[in-house]
């Protein structure tokens, strides 16, 4: 979606048009004082003390009406210039004022901007009259602490957006509609996919069975691939000793983003923020010859980070995860190998799923910056020339990002852009030079001398949370029959007459293992087929009695009102060959 | 093995043996004072301030030699009483012995055993004269703080053994050794299962590849089992609020096992103890017919509790741990159908694992405590009458234990003896008519009234961690085929000749599913053979000029030298027919 603030016409105009808003606010609620209003990347808010007023999405429609009016009445937007001493005097009554005007600079004057009745201390620029604020909308209200403070008092915020034309703002809208049914917090609860209760925690997301299923499956996809790349998994306690943490760093560089530690007799353990350092003691735990490398550990590991309340968002932002992750320890050798075998992957588990929007971005280090990088000339030239090699030999387009880098080496990641919101990194993979010296990992070279191991930290899926997440929003719920938690359900038209039919072929997929439900309820056909179609299952069978009669199977797709008829072994060869492809569309 | 503190002649024995230790330390350490000397189930120990001296084993057998000496001395052992007030004087320089005289009552008389040059205070008894102690031995040496306050001085704790016969010490050390190879910490050392490091910290094991393959088997073998029974499995995080164990009532009654609070903002959170309160939010969050009941709720949960560092054994004593876990949420009138289903998933399991030596133990309120036990009378007698109906149906021999129910309901455990150590509870069907409570849960029941759902809490393997320890004991390591980290070992005889055709059957098996290593290193065969022995692999597969002629398969099995050659057809068939059935034996 289109980012207001970055567009300078729009901008102004959803500034001005938080002044509107405010000028309708204040009519309708003369004891209104208004805080601030302003532009964000989808529109404008103005925070608003009510006094004990709390508005509901039911006061937006009187509010809009009246900045429709406000707009009609066509009023020029006046600039002019007070002194601080006079700004000071003229809100003497208004507390956020007075707050807003006594941190101003004393010598510079104070821009005022008035339309009509209305009169607010602002910056600028404004629009020239109200009567162009005509293709707005307000989208939400909610409640905001002053300052964003939970301990002050509660304002509250109105949030909207205002485009040039009637045109754009429908857009907007459809596409604001769009996005809300992909959500995959609606989605995931259409579907039964999870839940997130205050009672278990925030931010503490529960799987529920069809999410399991989901969740199991795309698990044992990605594990089932690294096993064929000679990954070896292991599976490690979601916490540590604190003295893991200062070894590796992270109680040093990342301790924001930790919970608590816990004090256990003499020991203190925390919830780990990610599992790097698990993986560094497995490897340092045997001794290894150049010949046993790389070594290759994964694991879908659970960690857990300190997130705001305000951050979390169902499954996408949570608080405990688990990460698809690996690291792979090898010579400096064997980098570019092994980098080239995790890009491989990747492209690989893009294509299965369908995933087209992504590009690579490639961090280095700034040669120029001495002190954050760590200091080795030749290995960073070396890796970083090796990663560039390795991309063009795979012929693929990247952007290189100097200083992006980590302090400890190269990574290339990539992004993608979902269906809705904004590009994020799913896919990374990052040279360390640092940890395992941290951990005084070695292996024994060709010559009898003890090395130290490169690791790739890398991530395919990601974590199988925001993976989860992301594909619901991609595929709007409608999942490829391979990973459907119910693949295909039963409906005879009359229980009474094909009942028994039915049974039957549910007894044949259920054996060969496709995930299938029987509805046999008592109730009229459409009402179950409509169920049937709430829940996205991608194939409804329908039984008659032609289908009982001729040994066959009717069905309909999801999203189709198309019926068509096959034996019962070619729907199964069907099935099995859509889920054995991991087909996108179904058929 | 035999617990010496049963039996009053072997106690008494032991606890002059701790004299003998004694004398025979005083004699080599003159400067020894001693603390107490007590008898435990596996013979005693004596706690012995050794100033500055720090004991290993190898000090061991001058001290038992020392002993010896002592005992064809053949002094008698001679009791006699003195006044508190005598005794204090007489141990005036012993800091130790004055602590256990002052604590003693005045007005009695304390009484002193004398063996030769001799003399410790104790009650007794004690046999008549050391030569009766001649068949002991001592077994270890390990530091214990005095009191065992960790802020006192660290003393010598002895630990020894002592029996009537040589025959009988002979039995004993045997046994001693056997479990030694049979503990789960050396088998899983040898075997590449698990981990456990001071700095990931005390009682958090992590699974090793091995380990890994072996946890995720028994983890698909389970759940596989329960899905066919209908179980539906959710993923739920490993935390929660502690509102969540407020409401449970585990905060309360199970805060001592807990780990410790977390604060997070206004919330706070506690690592889970266990997963019910998780289910129980999850069978809230949606409304319930009768006609959906029973409600099978499973995970292989993963769960922290507190446990002292030192009660802490390797994967079978840990402070996180994923338990095997379910709630199945059903009405009353399905209490026996579910519980039937319960006991036929144990012995189904059982007979899957070759698990043969146990029992059931049915745990019943105490009619007549109306205190503990939830107060409805017709719910307990006919929930227990059920229980011993389904126990009875099924032909199974149980023991009733009066008053031994939770206060919230009947339970039935199953009762293991390992080949190792004590007696335990491997799995557990458990009635709860009171968390479902707690929940405000409820199921509408077929005239349309809100009723609420019995719960019960089920756990077949236990906890895995647990299951595998207890498996790796039973089998000595010798896993069978089904469940063997690496199934099959190729070992061609000159790989010069015969690696390319050993590459080959590599391939084969290997794409047919078959965990297989190739060793075609350049070392001789019977190093290499060695190696495969040490590891416990099943299937080692030895592959010569002739093998590769007649395009076979030539094998020998663990722990025996016995080759059989078949095509590789049917060596393939074997696998699988052995894999698929789970034999316990290979062949």
């Amino acid at each position: 979606m289109k980012n207001i603030m970055e567009d300078e016409k729009l901008s102004m105009m959803n500034h001005s048009c938080a002044h509107l808003l405010a000028q309708a606010v204040k009519h309708l609620y003369p004891e209104a004082k208004f805080w601030v209003g302003p532009v964000i990347e989808e529109g404008f808010y103005y925070d608003i003390d009510l006094g004990d007023n709390v508005l509901t999405e039911d006061d937006l429609p009187k509010i809009e009406k009246e900045m429709k009016k406000c707009s009609k009445d066509n009023k020029r937007i006046v600039r002019h210039e007070i002194s601080k001493d006079e700004a000071l005097k003229q809100f003497s009554d208004d507390p956020y004022k007075i707050d807003l005007i006594s941190r101003m600079d004393d010598n510079t004057n104070i821009s005022m901007y008035t339309q009509g009745d209305f009169t607010d201390l602002c910056r600028g620029p404004h629009v020239e009259n109200t009567k162009l604020l005509k293709n707005f909308k307000l989208l939400k209200v909610s409640g905001a602490y002053w300052k964003g403070d939970s301990k002050n008092k509660m304002l509250q915020r109105i949030y909207g957006i205002c485009f040039e034309t009637p045109e754009e703002l429908d857009a907007y809208l459809n596409e604001l509609e769009e996005a809300k049914n992909r959500d995959h917090r609606k989605i995931g609860k259409d579907l039964g996919i999870f839940l997130i209760d205050d009672l278990v925690g925030k931010g503490l997301p529960m799987y529920l069975p069809n999410g399991y299923i989901l969740w199991n499956l795309f698990e044992n996809y990605i594990r089932n691939k690294e096993i064929k790349r000679g990954y070896k998994h292991v599976l490690t306690p979601p916490l540590g000793n604190v003295e893991l943490y200062k070894t590796s760093g992270h109680l040093a560089h990342y301790k924001d983003s930790m919970f608590p530690i816990m004090q256990v007799d003499d020991e203190e353990f925390v919830l780990r923020p990610m599992n790097c350092p698990h993986h560094m003691v497995i490897y340092g735990n045997s001794l290894h010859s150049y010949k046993d490398l790389p070594v290759r550990i994964a694991e879908v590991a659970r960690d857990a980070r300190y997130e705001t309340s305000g951050s979390l968002k169902g499954i996408e932002r949570v608080r405990t995860f688990c990460q698809n992750d690996s690291h792979i320890f090898c010579t400096p050798e064997q980098i570019e190998d092994e980098f080239k075998d995790v890009v491989d992957l990747i492209l690989e588990v893009y294509k299965d799923f369908g995933i087209k929007n992504y590009r690579f971005e490639l961090s280095l280090r700034d040669p120029e910056d001495k002190e954050k990088y760590y200091n080795d000339e030749k290995m960073w030239n070396d890796a970083e020339n090796k990663i560039r090699e390795v991309l063009d030999d795979l012929k693929i387009d990247y952007v290189e990002k100097i200083g992006e880098a980590a302090f400890y080496g190269p990574k290339l990641d990539v992004q993608v852009k979902p269906a809705v919101g904004n590009e994020y990194t799913l896919s990374t993979c990052q040279l360390d030079f640092c940890l395992p010296m941290r951990f005084d990992l070695t292996y024994v070279d060709k010559d009898g001398s003890k090395k130290t191991p490169v690791v790739i930290h890398r991530a395919i899926l990601g974590s199988i949370d925001r993976f989860i997440a992301f594909y619901l929003e991609e595929t709007k719920g409608n999942l490829p029959l391979w990973c459907a938690p119910t693949q295909a359900i039963i409906l005879p038209i009359n229980p009474k007459y094909q009942g028994e039919y039915a049974k039957e072929v549910y007894d044949l997929l259920n054996k060969n293992d496709i995930r299938v439900k029987l509805d046999d309820r008592d109730e009229k056909l459409n009402y179950r087929l409509r169920e049937a179609q709430i829940s996205k299952i991608p194939y409804t069978i329908i039984l008659g009695d032609k289908e009982k009669d001729d040994n066959t199977i009717s069905y309909r797709l999801y999203g189709s009102d198309k019926t068509s008829t096959l034996s019962k072994d070619s729907f199964l060869k069907l099935m099995n060959e859509l889920i054995e492809s991991m087909a996108l569309e179904n058929k």
